[in-house]
This record gives C-alpha cells, sequence and structure tokens, in this order.
C-alpha cells in the first residue's frame, strides 16, 4: 500500500491519560514510512463530518511530552452515536473527508460505543471499497471494557478516588459529634462499578473507610443499609460510604431520580449520593457532609496512576502497529500476566467481542452482603493504581498546557448534514 | 517556673496540614527543660472536659514525621463553643484537668472561635491564680484570620482548588455540546470568598476556566450572572464558574437554602453550586455539571503546598517558643515580607485583634463586576501555594499513618458535666 495519512479522533467522556495515548500515536506513527501525515478530528466524529482536521505535524518532542501529561481531550470530544449503515449520506459525506485527506488508518479512542462505531466505519469502507484499516483504541474510566484486563484512564481516576476517600475519611475520623456522623461519596459509574470499588483500596487497616460501598450492579435495600450505618456509627461514631451514581432501587429506578419534585419551579438536582446522605439524616438523626467529585474524578492529571500511564501509552502505539499491519477491527487489550509483581502486555481484541458490551463487577468481588468488595476485587484493583508520578511545577501547579494545533486546510465545501 | 507539662489541642475543621503543625509542637517542646511530658487532648477541648488526654511521649522521630503529613486531625476535634466566664462549674472542671496533669503550657490549635476560646481560659486561669500561659495556633483554610498575612491550612486547599478546577476545566472545555454547557465548582466559604478566589490561580492563560467566580462578598445579581455566563458560552462554548458555598441573594439569604421545599419529605440538599447549576440549565438551556469537593478540599494531603506545610510547622514551633517566654494570649501570625521572590517571617500577634473576627477578600481583591479577581489578588495569592512536595507510596496511595497514642492516665472522677 502506498503512503497514507492516519487520523486520530477522542470519543465520549475524557480521562486523565487520554492525551498520553495521542501522543504515543502521534510519535509511533511518526516511525512508520507507511504513514504520511497524522491528523486528529477535532470534536471527535463530528469534526470528521465538518472536515474540521488538525494536523499533529508541527507538534516537537517537548509538546509531545507535554501533551501526554495533560489531562482532558487535546483535540476535543463529543458524544455521538453513528448512524445505521443504511444512512448513506451520512457516510458519503465521512468517506468524501477520508478521501480528500488520502485517510488509509483510522483510530477511534473510546469506550465500548466506539469500537462500535468502528464496526460501522469498517463495514461502510468496505461496501465502497475505500481502502481503510480501522482499529479502536480503548479508553474510559468506567472500566467496563470486556476483552481487556482494565481500561486506560480507570487506573487513574480509581487512584484519585482511593486518594480521596482516604482523606476524606481522616477528616470525618477527626471531627467528633455527639450524634454521629456520616460521609458519603458519590463517585461515576451508572452501570458499573468498578470506581466504587476502588475506594476500597483506601481502607488499609481495619475499621478504616470506605465503610459501606454501593454498586450499580446491586439494588439499593433500605432496611440493610440503614441497620449497618447505624452499626458502624455506634461502633466507631462515623461511617464512611461510596456510592456509585448509578445505584438503583429493588424496582430498577435510579436512587438519582427519586426526589424528583414534579411541583417545584426547579428540576432538583443532587444525585445518588445527595439523595443517600439526607435518607441518613432523616432516619437516622446523623450529621452528614457529601462530596461529589464529578468531572474531578476523570481529569485528576495530578493523581496520574503511572501504571495507567504506561498502559493509555502502550495501547496507543500497538494500535499504530496494528493498523500498518492492516489488523482492522481490533482493538489492542491490556492482558494480566501477573498480580503481584504486576506483569501484564498487549495484545489484540477483537471488536466483535468488544462493541457495545459491559463489563460490570463480577459476582466474585462483591462481598457476600453487597456493600463491600472482597480481597479478589483488592487483588485485582491493586496493581492498577500503581506507579506514582511527580510532574508539578515550582508555583505548584501541574505542568499542563494547552497546544495550538494548526488546522488541516479543507478540501471540500461543507457538509450540508451538520 | 519550674517543669510543667504542655497540652495540645486541635480545634474547629480539619486542614491538610494541622497535623504538621502538631509534630512541630511535639518535636519542639522537647527541646525544652522547661517542658515535661507533651499531652494531646482528644477531641478537642471537650478531651480535656473528659480528662481524655493522650500522651505523645510514645512517637518517635519517624512517626513524627509521619504524622506531619497525614491530613486530618491526628487527636480528634470538635465544634465547641466556650461557655461565658460566668459558668464556674466548667471552669473548675477544666482546671481541676490541668492541675491534675501539671499543665503548664495550654496550645489551641484553631481559628478564631478557638482564638476567643483561648482568652476565656486565659482569663479564667487569672481569676483562679493558676499558672498557665495560653497560646493560640493559627489553622483554618478558610484563610479569614486577620493579624496574619494568611492562615496556615489555606494554601493547600487553594491549590487543590486551582489543580481541581484546570483539570474539570480541561474536560468540559474537550466535551462538544451543540447547546453549550457549564461546569460549576462549589468550595467552601461561608463568609470569606479566600478558597474560591483561589481557583483563579487555575486561569494560566485568556479565556482559561474559572470565568466567573461569585463570592460570598458580593451578592448574587441574577441577571448580571445569567448575561455574562451566555457570553462566554457564545464565545467559547463553555463557561466554567466557581461558587462559595455561602454566597447570599441581595436579600441576604443563601443560595443553598433557596430551594428548600417545604412540603417535600426530604430536607433538600444540594447547596449554592446546584442552585446555580439548575439555574442556568433552566434559564439558558445549557447542559451542565457540578462539583463539590466538601471534605476533599480540606483533608488533600496529596496535594499540600510546601510553602503551606512549611508556615504550619513554623507556627508550631513559634508557639512553644512563645509558651515557654510566658508570652500568653498571643499566636504566631505569617508576616509577609515580599511577592516574588515570596519572603515571609512569624511574628506574636495579640488575640484580643483576632478573636471572633473575620477576614474577608477586601475590594481591591474583586474584580469589578463582582464576578472575578484582580491582578492585586492573584499576586496575594500566588506564592501560598507553592513548593510541591512528592509524599506518594510505591503503591500509589499516600503515604499517610494512622498513629496509636497513649491514653494518659486519668486522675480525677469522670465529669458529671458531660
Amino acid at each position: 500500500m502506498a503512503q497514507r495519512n492516519l487520523l486520530y479522533a477522542q470519543s465520549g467522556g475524557m480521562t486523565a491519560v487520554i492525551n498520553a495515548t495521542a501522543a504515543a500515536v502521534i510519535a509511533r506513527a511518526r516511525e512508520y514510512s507507511e504513514i504520511g501525515r497524522v491528523f486528529a478530528a477535532h470534536d471527535g466524529i463530528l469534526g470528521v463530518i465538518a472536515e474540521d482536521l488538525l494536523d499533529t505535524a508541527g507538534l516537537g518532542e517537548h509538546e509531545l511530552e507535554s501533551l501526554a501529561l495533560t489531562p482532558g481531550g487535546a483535540f476535543g470530544s463529543c458524544r455521538f452515536d453513528l448512524p445505521a449503515l443504511e444512512d448513506a449520506a451520512f457516510y458519503d459525506r465521512l468517506f468524501a473527508v477520508l478521501a480528500a485527506h488520502e485517510v488509509g488508518y483510522f483510530l477511534y479512542n473510546g469506550g465500548n460505543g466506539s469500537m462500535d462505531a468502528v464496526l460501522k466505519i469498517d463495514a461502510a469502507a468496505k461496501t465502497r471499497g475505500y481502502p481503510l484499516v480501522c482499529v479502536g483504541v480503548p479508553k474510559t474510566v468506567d472500566n467496563d471494557l470486556v476483552a481487556t484486563d482494565c481500561s486506560p484512564g480507570f487506573g487513574s481516576a480509581a487512584r484519585y478516588l482511593a486518594t480521596s476517600m482516604w482523606e476524606a475519611g481522616l477528616d470525618v475520623a477527626s471531627m467528633y459529634s455527639r450524634k454521629g456522623r456520616v460521609f458519603v461519596f458519590e463517585v461515576m459509574g451508572r452501570n458499573a462499578g468498578w470506581l466504587a470499588a476502588a475506594t476500597a483500596l483506601a481502607a488499609r487497616e481495619a475499621e478504616a473507610p470506605p465503610h459501606l460501598i454501593l454498586f450499580p450492579e446491586r439494588s439499593f435495600e433500605r432496611e440493610p443499609f440503614l441497620h449497618a450505618v447505624r452499626e458502624w456509627v455506634e461502633r466507631i461514631g462515623f461511617c464512611a460510604i461510596t456510592v456509585a451514581e448509578g445505584v438503583r432501587d429493588p424496582e430498577g429506578r435510579p436512587l438519582a431520580e427519586q426526589t424528583l419534585d414534579k411541583a417545584s419551579p426547579y428540576v432538583q438536582l443532587g444525585g445518588a449520593g445527595g439523595w443517600i446522605a439526607q435518607l441518613i439524616s432523616r432516619e437516622l438523626g446523623y450529621k452528614h457532609h457529601y462530596a461529589v467529585p464529578d468531572y474531578l474524578q476523570r481529569s485528576a492529571g495530578h493523581c496520574v496512576a503511572g501504571v495507567d500511564r504506561a498502559q493509555a501509552e502502550a495501547v496507543g502505539r500497538a494500535a499504530v502497529d496494528l493498523a500498518v499491519a492492516g489488523r482492522a477491527c481490533v482493538m489492542p487489550a491490556i492482558r494480566r500476566l501477573g498480580d503481584a509483581p504486576y506483569r501484564w502486555d498487549v495484545e489484540a481484541a477483537g471488536l466483535e467481542q468488544v462493541a457495545n458490551l459491559e463489563k460490570r463487577l463480577p459476582d466474585e468481588f462483591i462481598r457476600e452482603d453487597g456493600m463491600g468488595v472482597t480481597e479478589a476485587c483488592l487483588r485485582y484493583l491493586r496493581p492498577l493504581i500503581g506507579g506514582a508520578e511527580p510532574g508539578v511545577g515550582e508555583d505548584g501547579l501541574p505542568l499542563y498546557r494547552r497546544l495550538e494545533f494548526a488546522a488541516v486546510e479543507r478540501r471540500l465545501p461543507p457538509s450540508p448534514a451538520r
């Protein structure tokens, strides 16, 4: 195959290390004579449709290093489900853009939905006879991708959350209160409890926070929960609780939506953590604090796990290798070779076994009472948050950098579709 | 004066570096032949009344180092306003405990309320003819203590919040949305906007987050605020907003209490950040995310500012020096000698000028539109978050340690008062 250009795009929610993947893709691609220019789509797949492409050629080695340590998505991302293949106008436009810029390799960095997009684009290329190698690159703080032992982005978010639970737990433990007190920590995870489980890494000794963890994999049972909270408070004066945002009641309704009050002029916010906190206040009379780190947990570049960064870079490099080798419709996956010492490598996983599937916490990782993790879960989690890094400036702030990218000159009239 | 024992107590809300002060107090006290044993009260002043004292003699050098880098209050704290001096039973009990343990030096580590407590205990000692040197030791993430250029604990919380705002800002900037989007960050500060102001340190270039900051020092004006949000979203697609928890409307009502719905069976939570987020959603139709770090911001030992730690230690040492020198009713205060390079020293401030007073953001630190900071404010803030530190273990988690303290054997019958 003659020299063809490579197009990289970021998709869905961001992570602290997705740009480390991007930097690795760019650096690796430069090593191949098969690859001409390396483009990035602005705002994910929407940037392809809009022919809004960025050229990475201007990035020097030092700038790639800065890129690698800056959280968020440097090229922009979007949440956009690709239409069915029958939507010929969409795919015609997509391939018009790819053709206009001689793109022969497409790397899509995302979660399970993005892997489905890769399959669709691949199929659309085949029906059009367009020569394109499509490769998925894994990324998600939710750790819910199948066929990979873990997902780049998860380890750093897990490290951040475990650290934060430890810290907040030390704080709430310090604050004497006659009434008893609880701390509720709402973490991401609509359907999978991996991030909630990761807070258990904070408990380095008996009776240390978190004392209870509520997972989306288990329905919320009010009485056993309140009983457990009361037991902890009576024993040690306080209780620290992790709540995954997606926890649901036995009828399948998210806790986060249960305080919606139709009569109010406001849509009530609050989420599962706030709901649990107010439930405890009302039923048990304890003082409560609750924290919602929201975006902080998936963008905490100051708390990146070295292992996670290394894996984010490894899948980026491997994706380029696979693309050049013509391995379409695969995703570089992390394979665990050992727990302690932790050893891993990268293998190729077929996207049919990844797309649109969700890996949830297995039963053997959840404690029998449904409100904690097992030793097997901790054994799985521990190595993923290892390898802390410095990366902080003299001024006390991180060394993040916003880079300027050259826009790729357009070769097509604007799309009527956008 | 013959050898007397020293009693140290922590009070009010915790910080990431209050234990660094504690460790410095203990180490310094050991250098003085005037000081016998060094006790810490368990759960602050309540531990004194309960004769619940801890002995620090068992802590070796390595343990003091661990203590210094562990956030939260190692000895426990409480929120408790001392009664008026007329409450003889309370003070009789207090001095019975001090006398039973030959306490000649009392160091109270807290905020402006604690400084009032120090004055009361000093006055009660004088009326009883009890030989006691009472010294205040400053601490508060709120930075609202007067007579000191800054308060130990503030710099680390400020560093954490500026870092977090930068990170979340990078994330929200990445996420394309046709509708426009906002990120709302609710930070501590009921009456003073120092922590809210500190998030401005994240903006290292033009148009970087945070774009708007709402301070307790300015009443919330809905129309100019919504107008400013819309301007930002129209210009760059998103807007990042810091909201101090104590922001009030022009009638003086906290925003946090305005969605209270008496008809609902639940006390509505949410706070000022949630309120602002839902206001923007309703009025402007933008997508929103909001984060509430709560305890995380005041216990982020993984994000301590080296300068803050150094000052926390310096005030601890100075407090012991002042106590031994017989300088009752003073507090070691930080004096700024220069902005850049930052130079500071410690001087003694009389507690009459500190107790119960609150230092709020001065007008010249708030931008004319009331929704941002001035260059003078940034000049003040910048050095306080400097001097980052490592302090992370191989496993990716901090090196915090919970220490065991020997309880001091009781010499009195239990207090009937507790």
